[in-house]
C-alpha cells in the first residue's frame, strides 16, 4: 500500500522517519508493506532522501489511484480541509494530527468517510503520542463518561513547571521554552489556551457524539499566572496546571480550559514538563489516566502512523465513529463548584473575611497582600461575593479533594 | 444481538449490571441493542432479576443460534477452555477476563477465532478496567516496543501501600486486605506473583507476537518483604512495588515479576492502593502510562463489555491479533543490570565493603544490621560478589534512575 504525506514539517518528517525506521514491524501489523509514494511540501529538500518522493502539486497525489492513505500533517484549516475532503471523496483514507481542522470539520469529514467507505482518523490531534481517541471510541464504549480532566498542552505545562522549579516569571519561562523548541515564536495559541480548547472540543464532541464548538468553551490561558501565584501554590503544597475539563452531569455538559490549583492527591499533579495526561472517569470503570508525550516529532508521528496502520487494516471498510454535526449547547461553567484561591490588597482583608466564606488564609510572606482559599462555591456565588474587592489574582482550586 | 454470560461471580454480575445500567449508550456504540439472554452458573439466585435468564447447562447457550457473543468470566482453565473453544467453533465471539486461560491458550483460541470468522477478545485479562490490550494491538502498531513496566496486581499493591502508610507487617496487611475484599481467602496466586506473571505472559506474547510461557517468567512475590525493608525504603524516599518487567533489546526478550525499589521520578511511584498502571516505552512514542482500577467488579466488567461492543461491531469479521503458538525463549534475567539494596549482619560490613561495589550505605537505625545499595551491576555479578554474605534481604532497585 502507498502513503502520501501532506507537509514535511516536524510531524511530517517524523511520519516519514517512523515509516522507514519500523518498516518491517509496521508491515506485519498492517498486513501489507507501507511505502511512502509522495511527500507534499512547498519547499525543496535538495540532497535529502525525501527529495525522491517530493511533489509540490497535491493533484499528483489525488489523481494517483495507487495512493491508499493520506497523512495530513500540514496543520491549519486551509488548504488542509480541501485536501482532506478531496482525498476522502477519492476513496483514500486520511489520518491527521490537525486539531484545528478536526475540531471544526470532524463531523463532516467523518460522515464523508462513511459515505465513501473509507476512514478519517485523528489519534494525533489530542495528546500527541498518547492513545486517547481510539481508546475512547473503541475501548470505553461500555461507560457513560462523566468527566475528562486533562493536561493537553505541553508548552504551557513546561512553562508552569519551569516557573515552579526555577522560580521564574512567566516571560522568562516562555523565553526559555522558545529557546528549547517547546514554544513557537508566536506562542499565542498555546499560552492563551486556544490549542487546549481545540483538543477539548474534540474530546467533548466524541464523548457527546455530537459537535461541541471550540468557541463555546470557556478558555483562560496562563499569561496572568505570576511567580507570586506559584509561590503561594507551593506554600500550600499545590501546583498550578492548565486543565481542560469536560464534565457531564444531569444531562448537561460543561467544558472549560483554565488554570487550576491541584494538590498531590490528584494524579495530574505528577504530570510535569512537556508531558500530557488525560484522566477519564466512567460510571463503570472509575478513574483512568493516559499519560505520555503530548507533542514532539516522533511521539506525534507514532500516533499518525498507528492510524495509518489502522487505515491499512480497514481499506474500504469504514470504522464507525459517531460525531453528529448538531451543535451541543454547553452549560454555564459558573454553575461549577470550586474553591477559589484569591489575592487582594491587605487593606481589604476585613471586608473579605466578612463576605467570602474563607476556608484557609495563606501566608506566603508577600507584603501588602491578603490571600486565602474560599470554601467550595459556584462561580456565580464567587462573582457575587467578590464584587467590590480589588482582586490581584483568582485561581480555581481543588485543594479540598 | 444476544449475549450469554458464563459465570455470575464478581465480574459476571458486573457485566450483567453494566449491560443494563448503560444499555442505551452501549446500543448506540454497538449499533445494536445488546440483551443478556443467558447467564450460566451452577448456583440458583432465587428472587433476583438474573433468575429469569439463568441456566445450569452450557448447551443451552451453545445450541442457541441467537447467541452472538459469549462473555467468559468464570475464571480457571477448565471448563472455561472447552466452553470458549466450542463457542468459537459455533461462530460466536468470546470476550474474557480469564488471564489463566488467555496466557495458556490465547494463541490457539485466536487462531480458531480467525478460522471461524469471529473474535476472541481479552481486554479485561490485564489491568482490569484499564484499556491496554487494544491500545497495544490497535494503537501502538507504529512502535517497536522496547519495554513494558507495570503494576498489574492490585492485591499486592494494596498490601505494600498499607505496609508503608501504616507501618504494618506483611501478615497484618494481608489480613486487612482479605477483610476488605482486596485479597482472596487463598491469596497465594496474588502474593506469590503468579497472577502478575500470567498477565506479564499475555503482554509479552502480544508485543513479541508469539507465545511467552508464564512458567518461563522469573517470578518473585512479596511474601518476604518485611516492615524493616519498607522502613529502609522510606528512609531513601523510595517505595517498594511488585513490578512486572518486559524488556526487549538486541533481539532478546527479558521478562520477570519481582519487587523493585522505585524513587519518585518514576511515574509508577505514584500508583498506590489497588490501582494498576502499565508503562510502555516505544522507540517512537517514548514513555506512555496507562493507569486505572486494576480489579473490582465494575471496572473489570467495563473492559469485558467494551470487548462485547467491539465484538458486536465486528460480527463475522475477524479483527486480526498476531500471536503465534511458537514458544519464545526468554533471555536470562541475570544479565539485567540493577542496583541492589542489601541487608546483612553488621559483623559482615567490612567484607561487604571490600566486595560489593557499594554506592550508598543506608542507616535506618536498625541495630545489628548493615544495609547498602550497590552500584549498578548484573544479577550474575551480584551473585558472584555476594557469595559468602548472610543476606537478610535483597531487593532490586532503580534508585539511580
Amino acid at each position: 500500500m502507498n502513503v502520501a504525506i501532506l507537509g514535511y514539517g516536524t510531524v511530517g518528517s517524523g511520519v516519514y522517519e517512523v515509516l522507514h525506521m519500523n518498516h518491517s514491524y509496521i508491515a506485519k501489523c498492517a498486513g501489507n508493506e507501507l511505502n511512502v509514494k509522495y511527500v507534499l511540501d512547498l519547499r525543496d529538500f535538495p540532497g535529502q532522501p525525501v527529495e525522491k518522493v517530493l511533489t509540490h502539486d497535491f493533484n499528483d497525489i489525488l489523481n494517483d489511484p495507487d495512493v491508499d492513505i493520506v497523512a495530513e500533517v500540514m496543520g491549519g484549516e486551509h488548504p488542509a480541509y480541501e485536501f482532506s475532503k478531496q482525498a476522502i471523496l477519492a476513496g483514500k483514507a486520511v489520518c491527521t494530527s490537525n486539531k484545528e481542522l478536526v475540531s471544526k470539520h470532524g463531523a463532516e469529514l467523518l460522515a464523508l468517510a462513511k459515505e465513501n467507505n473509507t476512514n478519517y482518523f485523528f489519534e494525533a490531534s489530542v495528546g500527541g503520542g498518547i492513545p486517547i481517541i481510539r481508546p475512547i471510541n473503541r475501548s470505553l464504549t461500555a461507560d457513560d463518561i462523566l468527566e475528562i480532566r486533562s493536561i493537553i498542552n505541553g508548552t504551557t505545562n513546561y512553562i508552569l513547571t519551569r516557573m515552579r522549579d526555577e522560580r521564574l516569571e512567566f516571560d522568562e519561562a516562555l523565553k526559555e521554552a522558545q529557546e528549547n523548541g517547546f514554544a513557537e515564536r508566536n506562542p499565542a495559541a498555546d499560552i492563551e489556551g486556544l490549542d487546549a480548547a481545540r483538543k477539548t472540543a474534540i474530546l467533548a464532541s466524541l464523548v457527546n457524539q455530537t459537535q461541541v464548538e471550540c468557541d463555546d468553551i470557556y478558555t483562560e490561558g496562563i499569561t496572568k499566572i505570576s511567580a507570586v501565584d506559584i509561590a503561594y501554590a507551593s506554600r500550600m503544597k499545590a501546583k498550578i496546571k492548565l486543565i481542560s475539563l469536560i464534565r457531564r452531569i444531569d444531562g448537561k455538559t460543561y467544558a472549560c480550559v483554565a488554570p487550576l490549583m491541584l494538590n498531590k492527591r490528584c494524579q495530574l499533579y505528577n504530570v510535569d514538563g512537556v508531558f500530557n495526561a488525560v484522566m477519564v472517569k466512567g460510571n463503570a470503570v472509575g478513574d483512568l489516566m493516559f499519560y505520555g508525550s503530548g507533542a514532539g516529532k516522533l511521539p506525534t508521528a507514532s500516533a499518525v502512523v498507528g492510524d495509518i496502520v489502522e487505515a491499512a487494516k480497514h481499506r474500504h471498510i469504514n470504522v464507525v465513529t459517531i460525531w453528529e454535526p448538531e451543535i451541543l449547547k454547553l452549560a454555564n461553567i459558573d454553575e461549577l463548584v470550586y474553591s477559589f484561591f484569591v489575592r487582594i490588597p491587605a487593606a481589604q482583608a476585613e471586608k473579605a473575611k466578612e463576605r467570602m466564606r474563607i476556608d484557609v488564609i495563606v501566608d506566603a510572606g508577600i507584603p501588602g497582600e491578603f490571600a486565602f482559599v474560599t470554601e467550595p462555591m459556584s462561580g456565580s456565588e464567587f462573582k457575587e461575593r467578590s464584587g467590590g474587592l480589588d482582586i490581584i489574582s483568582r485561581i480555581r482550586s481543588e485543594l479540598d479533594r
